[in-house]
Formats: C-alpha cells, sequence, structure tokens
C-alpha cells in the first residue's frame, strides 16, 4: 500500500483550459430562466470569494437527474472564474485506485489549490468518487471523510477557494451528511417541453411547424438535456450536412427503436 | 498484491474473429420479427458510431433470461462491426483473479481500445464480471464501479468505441444503477411455440406432420434456444447421420428423463 | 499469499479408480426402480458427451438428503465412463486452504481435463467447496463464482468434459444460482419402506419373518441408505461372521439407545 | 501468515492419561440411570469402531447444559478407550492463535490421529474452538468447515478414529449443520432432586436428617453437577478435615449470600 | 503499517495561540444571557482543575446543531485558560490517516498533556474524528475505543487536564456512550430571533428601522451564528466599505437566490 | 503482527501496591449494610481459593451502573488478598493495541499469574477491554473469546487464582456468555438516599440542618458514589480549608449549572 501509493499520488497542478471545455461538447444552450438563474446563482458565489475576505471558502453543490448538464455547468462556472488553478477531480481518472490512493489524490489536489491565490475545484459526480451503490448501501467512507473534512477547512491566511460539486444522488448526499457540508445546493433540473423546444429550436431540429409534433413524441414530460441531444443525433444519422431538419417519422421510428420514449 | 498485479496484467491487444465465433458454435438461427429487430437495432447504433462525429461512444446493453442467445448476438454484432480492434471481457479468463486484477485488466482493455479509430468492446454476463450472487446480495463493488466509470468516459478526440453488455439480471443491473450507465438496452426474449417451431422446421429436426406434437411436448410455453437446441442434441443421441429427423416418442422420453420438459 | 499459493496448488493429474472406489465402500445396491432410474439418466449424459460433437460439456446435479449416496452414484459413474481423466474434487484434500488455494486448486482441475479427450470431474459436497453455513449465512463468494463460471466455459475444441456434482442443499443452490449453472439437476431420495425391505434382504440382516418388524422399528417413514447401513453395523457388534442375521430385539435396543430411531 | 503457522503449529502426539486425569478432578460420582446409560452409549460406541471393518470412523456428540459433566465424561471415555492415540483439542492450548493456526492445529492432531491403528480424539467444548458468541451471531467459518469435512472423513484403510465432542450450545450446533455430522448425538443432563441426593449422599455432606432440607434449599430444581460441587466446597470453607458434615444452616448463607441459589 | 505509523506520528507539542485565533475569526459576539451562562460554565470547571487536587481531570462536551459556534467556544475556552499546554485534535490534520494513526496521533496528543502541569484539548467535531456516517451507520470503532478510555483516564499525579469535546451529532454521542464519557454536558443553541437582532445590531448591518424586517425574513426561526454571518457576508457583497448598513431588498434577494432563506 | 507482537508485548510481572491505591483516590467510605455485604462475599471468595485445594480457580464479576465504585471496591480486594501476583488488566494500558496484541497482552497476564502460588487478577471495565459499542453491536470477538477461555482454565497444579471483573454493561455480558463464565456475580449499586446521607456526613460536607435539603437538591433519587464526590468537589470550589461545611445555596447553583442534578 505505502509503495502502491508513491507510484500512484503523482503531482497534479492545474489544468488546461481544454480539458474543460471537454465537458461541454454540446456547447451551452440557453434553454430559458431557470438556466440563467443557476448560472447568476454560481456567479455570485464565484464573485463572493473573489472580493470578499471574510468568506475564503466557498462551497457549492449542483444537483439534479442524470444527464441534466451538471458536469458542463461545473465547467462552465470554473472556465469563466478564470482563476489561476482550476481543477477537476473525476473518478475517470482514478479507475481501480484504492481508497487509500483516492484520498490521497484527492487531498494532494486541495493542498495544490492552497498554493494559488485563487483556485475552483470541481468535485464530479460525488457518488462515483464515493463508488457509491444503493445496495448495502456500500460505499468509501474514508472518502466521504476526508470530502467532508475537505469541504469545511479554511484555506490558509491570503487563499480563496471556490468548490462546486456535482450529483445525481440528493437524497444519498443529504443521509451522507454531504450536502450540508456545501454552504449551498442549486437543483438542476430536466427539461420542460417548453425548455426541450427551446433547445430544439436553436439547433434548427425540426422546420417550424414539426417542433410541437416532435416534442410530443417524447413519452416522459421531462427530458435531461444530455438525452435529448443524444436522441436527435441518432436520429440525423445518414443525413447529409444540407439536410438540417429531421422529418417527424424519422425522429419517431429511433424513440420508438431504441425503446427511449 | 503488486507483484502479482503485475504478473496477471498483460498487454492484450485485439481479438481474432476465430475466438468470437467460439460463442455462437450452433449458428445464429433466424427465428423471426423479434430477432430481426434486435439484429437491426445493434446494426443501427454501430453505424452511429462509426459515422457521426458527435456520438463516439455508444453503450447497449442486451438483457434476458438464461440461455437466450445474448452473447451469440453480441458476437455477431461485434463481428460484423469489422472494427479493428475487437474485444470480449468475460470472466472466463479471469478464474481466480483479485478484484483488483479483475479491474486492472478491464481498464487495460478500454485503454487498448482508446488506441484504436473504431473498436468494440463486449462485456458478457456482467454479472459474473461482478461476481454477484443473490445472497446477501454480494457483488465486487470495485468492478462495478470500475464499470460504471468506465462506461461513461468519453474516448479521447478522433477515436470510437462502441460497447455491447450481456446480463441475465436486469432487475439487479436497475439496483447497481448499471443499466441506466447504458445509453440503450435491448430485451432478448425466450422463443414462443411459434419460433421454437421456426427453428426446429430450419433444422429438419422432426418430419413435417411431428413438428407441433414435439413443440407441446416441452411443458413451459417458452423456451431459450440454447435449451432447444441441447436437448434436440440429447434426442438425436445414437442416430446415425442420414437419419435426421427425430421420432416423437424418443424426444419425449429425453424430456421426462431428466426432467427438463 | 503469492508464495503460499505457489506451495500449496501442486499439480494434480487424473486419478486413480482405487481411490474412487473409496467412495462406495459398502458397494452398490440396487435397491429398485428408482435406482436403476438415476444410474440411467447419468449413464445418457455420459453417452452424450462421448458421441456428439455438438454437446462438448454437460453438468449434473446430484441433489439429495444426507447420507441417500450422492457420492457413491458419482464415483459409480466416474467409474464406468472409462475416462482416461477422472477426478474428485472434494473439500477432504482442502482443508485449511485459503480461499484463493481452494480456487486456483479447481481450476486446475479444469485445466488438467481440458487436456484429456474426455474427462469427468465430480464436485463432491459443493456446500462444504463453498464453506457455506445457513448462520449468516456465509459461503466463499470467491469459490462459488470460480464453480459458476468453470460449469459453463467450454472445453477447448475436440475435448470433452462431464461433470458431476452432488449436494443435500438444493434450495441454496438454487439461490446462489449454482443449480441453474448445470445442465441437469436429479434428486437423489430417501429409501421408502419398501426400498428398505429390499436393502435388508439382499444383505440377509434379518431372518424372512424379522423383516418387517425390523423396518416397523425405524421411526421416520424414510431413512438415508448410509444410515440404515450404519445401524445394521451397530446391531451386529459382537456377532460371529456366521450369525448373519440380528435379533430384533437387538435391532430394537440400537435403535432406542443412540436415540437414531 | 506463512512464517506464523510455521512457528505457532508444532507437531502433537498422543496426550498423556495423566492429562486426561485433570478433566475430572472431582472423580466420576454415579448418579444414577442416566448417568449408567449415557457411559454405557458411549462404550458401544467405541467398542463398534475397534471391532468392526465396516465402521473405521464413529463420531458422538455429547450435548448438555454448562457444567453438567460433559468434559469430565469425555475425558473418561477416552481413558477407558485405551487406544494408542488420544488426544483432546481444546481453546485452552490456542489461546490467541488465529482462525488458520487453529485450523492447522486441528488438522494436524486428525493427520496424527491416522497415523495409529486406534485413535480417540475429544473436541471440547466446540463453540470455544469456533469462537462463537451470540450477538451477531459470530464464530470463525474456517474453523466449522474444518471440523464438518474431518467429522466426516474416512481415516485411512486398517485405521480407527473415534471422536467426541461436547458442546452446552445444542441448537447452535444444528444451525451449523454441526449436530449433523455426528453420528449420534447424546443429551447430558441437570441433575435432579433425586439425583442431587445421591451426589451428596456419596459424599457424605450432610449428616442423614439435613440432606432433605439441603436439597430443598436450592431454588432451581435442577442443578449442574459441578455447580453443586462448587457450592459445597465453598460451605465447607474453614472446616476442618474431621468435620465432614456441613451444617444447613451454613449451607443457606453460602447459597444466599452468592445469590446462586 | 508499522512503517508508516512511524512516518505518520510525529510528536506535537502545544499549540500556538495564533492558531487558536484561526478558530474564531469573526470574533466572539455575546448574543445574550444563553452565551453568558455557557461561557462561565466552562470557567467555572476550567477553575476546578486549575484550584482543585481531589479533581485532576475534567471533561466537558459542547453539543449542538451545525454552525451554531462550539468550535470558536471551544477555542476562547482554551485561549483563556492560560494553560501552558493547549492542543486542538481535529480531524483535518489526519486527511487520510489510518485508524491506526489517528489513534496513535490522538494517544501522543494526551501523552505530551500528561506532561505539563496544567493541560487544555479540545477533541473539535468528534463526529469527524470517528469517521461517523449516519448510513449503516460506520464509524472507527477503534478511535471511538481511544477516546472513551483516554476521557476517563486520570493524568499522572501532579497534572491536570481540561478536556472539551465539540459534536453536532447529541443523540448518537449518547448510543456510544460518548457523551457518558465526559462529566458535564452544556447545550449550544441557535439564536432565537432577540438573538440574531442582538448579534446583527452589534454589526451595524441594517439601518436601525430595517433591522426588524431583516430578520422577519428569514425563513426559519432559529438560525446558526456561522449561517447569519455568512448571509451578511454575502449581502455586503459589491458594497463600499462607508457603506455599512445592508438595503433590505439586496437582504432578500440574497435569501431567495441561493434557497437559504 | 509477527514483530509487532514482539514489540509490543513486554513481561509484566506483578503489580506495585501503590498504582492499585490509584483507583481508590477517594477512600473506601462504608456506606451501610449492602457495602458490607458486597465487601464480605468478595473476602470470603478470595479466602476459599487461599484456603481450599479444590478450588484453585474462582472468578467474581462486579457488575452495576457508571460511577458506583466498581473499580475502586476490585482494587480493594486485590490489595487486602496480599496475593504475591497482583495485576490489573486495564484498556488504558493498551491504547492503540491490536485486537491480537490484546490477547496476547491479556494471555501473557494469566501465564505470570500461573507462576505465582496466589495470584488476583482484575479485569476492569470488560467492556472496554472489549471495544464494546452498542451501535451494531461491536467488540472484539477476539478479546471475547480469550478472556471466555482463560476465566474457565484450571491454573496449573499448586498454583491458585482469584479473578474480578467489574462492568457497567450486566446484561451486555450475559448475552455475550461473559456473565454466566463469572462463577459469581455481584451488583453494585447506586446509593439511595440514606447512603447518600451517610457519605455526606462522614465527609462533614454540610452543617447537620443542611444535609436533608442538600439531598433533597438532587434530582434523582439514586446517585453513584463517584458522582457524589465530584459534585462536592466542585461546591468546594474556592473555599478555603477552614470552611468545611458548603452552604446549600453554593450546592443548588453547581447542580443546576452543570445540568446534573
Ligand atoms: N444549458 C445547458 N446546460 C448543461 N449542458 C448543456 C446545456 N446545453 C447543452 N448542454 C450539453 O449537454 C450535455 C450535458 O451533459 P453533462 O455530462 O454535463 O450532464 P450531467 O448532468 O453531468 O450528466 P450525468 O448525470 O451523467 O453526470 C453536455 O454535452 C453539454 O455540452
Ligand atoms: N437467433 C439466435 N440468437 C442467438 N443464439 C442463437 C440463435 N440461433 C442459434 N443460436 C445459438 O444459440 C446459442 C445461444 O447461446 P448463448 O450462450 O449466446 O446464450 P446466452 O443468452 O448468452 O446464455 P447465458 O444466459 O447462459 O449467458 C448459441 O450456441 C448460438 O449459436
Ligand atoms: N444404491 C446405492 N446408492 C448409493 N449408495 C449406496 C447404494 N447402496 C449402498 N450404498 C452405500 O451407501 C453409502 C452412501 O454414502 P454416500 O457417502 O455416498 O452418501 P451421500 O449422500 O454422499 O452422503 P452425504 O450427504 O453425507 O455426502 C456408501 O457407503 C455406498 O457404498
Ligand atoms: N457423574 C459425573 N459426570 C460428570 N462429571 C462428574 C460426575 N461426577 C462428578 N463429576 C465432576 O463434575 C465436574 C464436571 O465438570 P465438567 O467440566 O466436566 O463439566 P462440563 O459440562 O464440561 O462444563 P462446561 O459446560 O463448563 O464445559 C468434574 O469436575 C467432574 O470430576
Ligand atoms: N457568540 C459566539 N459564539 C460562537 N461563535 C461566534 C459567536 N459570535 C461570533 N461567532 C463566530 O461564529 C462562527 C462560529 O463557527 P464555528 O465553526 O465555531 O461553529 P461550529 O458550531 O463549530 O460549526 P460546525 O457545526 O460546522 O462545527 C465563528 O466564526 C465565530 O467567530
Ligand atoms: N464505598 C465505596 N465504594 C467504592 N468507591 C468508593 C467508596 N467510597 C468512596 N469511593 C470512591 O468512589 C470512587 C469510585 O469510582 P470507581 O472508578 O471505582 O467507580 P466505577 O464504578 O469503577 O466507575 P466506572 O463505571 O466509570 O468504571 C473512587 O474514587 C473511590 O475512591
Ligand atoms: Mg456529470
Ligand atoms: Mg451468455
Ligand atoms: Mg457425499
Ligand atoms: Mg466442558
Ligand atoms: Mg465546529
Ligand atoms: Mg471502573
Amino acid at each position: 500500500d505505502f509503495l502502491e501509493a508513491l507510484v500512484e499520488v503523482k503531482p497534479a497542478f492545474g489544468a488546461t483550459l481544454d480539458s474543460l471545455e471537454g465537458y461541454r461538447l454540446h456547447g451551452m444552450i440557453d434553454y430559458g430562466p431557470r438556466y440563467q438563474h443557476l448560472l447568476s446563482s454560481c456567479r455570485t458565489l464565484v464573485q463572493q470569494v473573489k472580493t470578499s475576505d471574510n468568506t475564503p471558502l466557498i462551497t457549492c453543490l449542483l444537483e439534479g437527474p442524470a444527464g441534466t448538464g451538471k458536469t458542463a455547468l461545473a465547467a462552465t462556472v470554473a472556465i469563466e472564474s478564470e482563476a489561476p488553478f482550476v481543477k477537476i477531480v473525476s473518478a475517470e481518472t482514478m479507475v481501480g485506485y484504492s481508497e487509500h490512493a483516492k484520498c490521497s489524490q484527492i487531498a494532494k489536489v486541495f493542498d495544490d489549490a492552497y498554493k494559488s491565490p485563487l483556485s475552483v475545484i470541481v468535485l464530479d459526480d460525488i457518488e462515483r468518487l464515493l463508488e457509491y451503490v444503493a445496495i448495502g448501501p456500500r460505499f468509501s467512507n474514508a472518502v466521504l471523510q476526508t470530502l467532508l473534512v475537505l469541504l469545511k477547512k479554511a484555506p490558509p491566511p491570503g487563499r480563496k477557494l471556490f468548490v462546486v460539486g456535482t450529483t445525481s444522488l440528493g437524497m444519498v448526499m443529504q443521509d451522507m451528511e454531504m450536502a450540508a457540508a456545501f454552504n449551498v445546493a442549486l437543483h438542476v433540473p430536466r427539461l420542460t417541453q417548453a425548455e426541450q423546444k427551446s433547445v430544439l429550436q436553436q439547433l434548427g431540429a425540426f422546420s417550424g411547424p414539426d417542433l410541437d409534433a416532435a416534442v410530443g413524441e417524447l413519452l416522459e414530460p421531462e427530458v435531461p438535456v444530455k438525452r435529448l441531444l443524444l436522441l436527435l443525433d441518432l436520429a440525423k444519422q445518414g443525413q447529409t450536412e444540407e439536410e438540417r431538419s429531421v422529418p417527424v417519422t424519422r425522429w419517431s421510428q429511433v424513440l420508438r427503436d431504441l425503446a427511449v420514449a
């Protein structure tokens, strides 16, 4: 374990903005007031950390169903912050790590952050960092405790830190006292039909008259933005670049075949 | 553990199509519209990965009762894809591995896949990869978390990946959030009596008039294709090559003796 | 663990028929149609493996209460098979092994079997291999998963394998999906009074007129064959070789004293 | 673990009868028919092992409440057997051993026994060997499985083995299938008032007329023999050797003061 | 583990008062009689340890909801004590430690304290020291037992020790017998509306007439002091130093936007 | 573990009476008949071990609520015994030990005791030795089993041993079969009002007329002796040595302020 830890935990300093862009490959589509409110709340919090001396640490949890754009939003906030140290903590870079190595890695990121005058840390998909599974339930208490402590530990004098976490298990985070460890929690919702229409319209996915029909085809009234974009991609399959709008019949077939309507 | 891991995890690059053929030794019999729909849905998804730039990763779960042909179907899709990197991840090649070694092995396959422009990975019998048992229940959370992360991790820019998983424990996969980690889930069914008849007819197992009687002998109305083929093999025991069709009496005796009717 | 494994797992190739004989020391007494049917079903399955090219692997579970002759029957089938590789996998040879060493040992037996054109493996007392105990329940999931995988893994092309398992915990095997992992399951029953009479008569245990009385003395209507033979041994204690038949009074006393009636 | 095992498990061959005498320091008092029946049943079983070729292994469980004389009875049977190899397996000699070391130690005793033409092994206080505690419940499954296997493993040809176990947790042994692993189970009871009187009389503890009064003082109608002898010892405290019989008033005071009546 | 322990546990002697000041960065605002009573009770206990020879060890638990000022109060008591050895035991300095290393660290602090004539130890956020999580629940029993023992262990002759613990899980501490291990438990409350007004007034947060309205905006009648101060900081964002009082509209917006009203 | 054990377990032979005195720093106040009866019962048992040859081992459990003087009583009995080997086994000297090291330490104490003609071992606060916590519940089964075995293991011929244990969890000890492993269990009670008066009077804590009022101030009718003495110490704070009796008003204030009435 000791040797292993030495090997696995290499210093990690800063993140290129490029890598953060990879988390919002489909861009950020302004789907209406609920999106605007989310974005402006995050901006207020970042501003507070930047300007106030009394609040050197602010922590914010983005919570909402799968595919609603939590990670993309967190990445956006981090990019906009223009902080010299920006880092995303994700299970993707820790596949196969031991609990101990994960904790060390996470603590390392915070330690690095404490060396910069202003830092933003994204804790992406906290349930995966915790190796949570509902059966049992099971999770890494070591990682949980590490996060609970680091979320409340003030940076050294003169340093400022903004932490943004994402999760699709809001209730679980509450049971774990994880939600309460954040200063603020914001809910990221599925798209209403009006919001879906707004997205599809901006992308020119359907010809004007087809838009309402297309939205009507989706069986569930609310859809995560990520899913909507995937379905559109599938429906466009085989289309030439010129043909921008998708026929409703093709749309219906995709929804039916892949049982995702 | 450290030494062990070094020893156990050897690089594995690509798979000969030969070894995939071993998973459909009885061939693929077209038993009707339900089979055709399954196959075409899979083809659509593979096509999407191949042609679209927006969707570099698509994941599909084949779920259905034991012996319904999930592995054979997954192998078929992989063979047809003509991808330069095709790999089956199966518990058969990891007997006695530690959790850690299994995770490393699985991560290695994905890492190798990321090096090829187009890859297909088959995660066969996910419950066995997870060492799942209903009593408890128990399973390897380390393997589960590894799969959950890898199923959502985008390949590097310019690389494309299609993942197809098989399982006979659909409900369990849902409780573990495994089902939700796949983009699409397709159900592979047991054969109805009409489908059984279609299979037996194509194999010329019974003389025309006997066909209905033979199907009627099976006590359960629905039968997995793998089981149907085993029963037929047993009924044919001792027959010369020339005698193609099985007498119904012999068929009945096999069903009764082996209590599998 | 690594060193330990090297030490504990020595190659094991083949089994002398002698050692198999040790599992049926009291011989095999034909107690009637139910026994004959069991034996012939097993023979059919072995024959199938031997002659068919389509079914290189057949697996059969013998399930029944304690002492009903499951191990003796499995040994009999193995001996009769005349396979060049015959091996019994039993907890008796793995006392004190670690889970890991047990799995390696079991996998080794299968690997050895794959090298022979025709092999028979007896998995004796599967609950002991699994270290099963009803309190909890507890068992070795590592061994369970090893067996579940090996029971479905096809031998290499041209090799044939017949696996026969024994267990007295049929229900537990079902909960563990172990029963379903076998192609066929056969029930080995306790002896009815008619069958008891048949056994006692063949052994000349009682003088003709005493036979019914002797069977009547047993409180439970059904008795495992192993138990019946032990009681008879106890009742014969102190008798000279010539005196073949036991007096009923002696029989009654043994049953009463040892509270086994 | 490997080194440790080497150090901890030293060969142990045979047992001096002296050490067995230590388990019946207060002698064996014949308290009546129930005791006689127990002793003669044990003798029958030992005799069977000695004389029959068909039953090279017989196992017997002595089960009863705390202090009823199970260990003393087992020691008595072992001494009387006059077997060349006699060994008591007790947790007292394995304090602080690891599970693995315990299993090795136990297996060693059986291995040693297999080298002698006739052996008697006493498994004393099986719940302590198993490290059983009702809360949970918890116990060493490794030790349990080791015992379950060894209790059914036939000695090599020509060797004979009698195993006698003791336990005060009859029900627990049944739940663990431990009771069923023994050929025979005998119940060792608390003393009835008549049996108490018999013991006290044989020891001359009270003057004739006091005897009934003394027995009447004990609040519970049934008392374990070990407890009865301790109370008598306490009551005799300070008495000279000549004064053999205890005054009832002294007896009553002891019972009251130590709240053990 | 052994090596690790050597590395991780470095001697820690005394604490600068500076570091303790860091725990009450917003100062200590006297919000009324309940605060005064808390402070004077603590002072009585410290005085007792200082002056009496009979009570060399006194332990006191500060228990109350999150953010009510427990840590700040404990730091205040420690600073005021003017003890030569003052030490705060906090999970913040033990991130990623093993259970064993945590126990050693804690024991080391107590050992160091025993060398000083008078010592104060703050056990901050006991639930984090214990790695407690309600799901399960799970916690480090090793740390718990270490604390339970050290809280009752008398310092060596001539040494005096005051221990003050903080927790927001009063009920859990009782279930763990942790609460009972302290001599005295004091409750630290959320602020009533009168107390909130007192705090806001002392800080000149609102112009006189706005004060009642501002307090009325908070949805929950009782608010932790830490939260009240954070909200005020957020409301003041962007204000110049001169503008001391916050407009009520700005206050309302902050409460609404961040869903913390 | 092996190395660790070598390091941690150092020989420990005998105990100075001085260190035992530390367990009854407030002296032993004779609070009436219940105390006298406890003391004389213990003396009877010690006497029995000393004088009888038949009972070389006697074990006694002191069970009662927290602070009732169990440890002080056990220390008193040990001191009075004048045994050449007297040893207190307490969790205080084993903070941070592994389970294995604790078991070794405990076994070492018993081994040392077996070398002395007469020994007294105090097992203080058995729940702490067992690392017991009600949540779960959790405890060290290794330590429990070690104690269960050692409590019943007879010392070698010619050696005598008296073991006295203390616990405040009588019911738990019963569930663990720990209580039954002792020969005798004695209940150590909280003080009744009459007994409280007796203690306060002997200490001259209040002027005669105040005594009843002072006792009446305590809200709970029964109080542990340790708590009563602590409250008195606090009430005396700041008093000069001459002022022996405490004013009732001061007494009431202490009870109210520290919420311990
Ligand atoms: N307004 C928007 N907000 C968020 N994402 C958007 C928006 N518009 C478009 N997107 C795109 O939608 C996708 C959102 O996916 P993202 O991975 O952020 O969702 P998620 O909630 O983190 O999913 P998961 O629950 O699986 O972690 C991104 O590709 C992003 O570019
Ligand atoms: N249309 C078909 N679809 C699938 N398999 C078919 C079809 N026709 C014939 N087969 C044969 O049926 C068998 C299906 O077995 P396969 O192992 O794929 O089932 P499975 O569902 O994966 O079983 P398990 O639940 O045990 O993993 C193969 O031997 C295959 O060659
Ligand atoms: N027809 C028979 N079938 C099986 N065993 C028989 C038969 N006739 C006699 N026997 C004898 O009965 C005994 C059966 O014991 P065996 O150990 O095989 O039973 P088992 O069911 O495996 O017991 P367990 O449940 O303890 O494993 C053997 O000694 C065997 O020689
Ligand atoms: N007839 C008798 N049977 C058994 N023990 C007897 C008898 N007469 C006297 N004794 C004495 O009674 C004591 C029985 O104690 P023993 O330790 O054997 O009981 P146990 O049932 O094994 O107790 P535990 O349940 O604690 O293991 C011994 O000292 C033995 O010498
Ligand atoms: N009267 C007061 N009592 C306590 N803290 C006060 C008081 N007045 C102002 N404060 C400030 O309030 C804050 C209290 O925060 P503190 O961390 O002590 O709360 P806490 O109860 O320990 O929180 P947590 O439950 O998160 O551990 C500190 O910044 C402190 O300076
Ligand atoms: N009659 C008495 N019996 C016992 N203790 C007494 C008596 N009179 C005075 N004391 C004092 O009371 C205190 C009893 O505390 P002690 O630690 O023995 O209690 P305890 O029951 O062991 O507490 P805990 O449950 O915390 O272990 C000691 O300081 C002792 O000197
Ligand atoms: Mg996300
Ligand atoms: Mg399959
Ligand atoms: Mg068997
Ligand atoms: Mg005994
Ligand atoms: Mg705090
Ligand atoms: Mg005590």
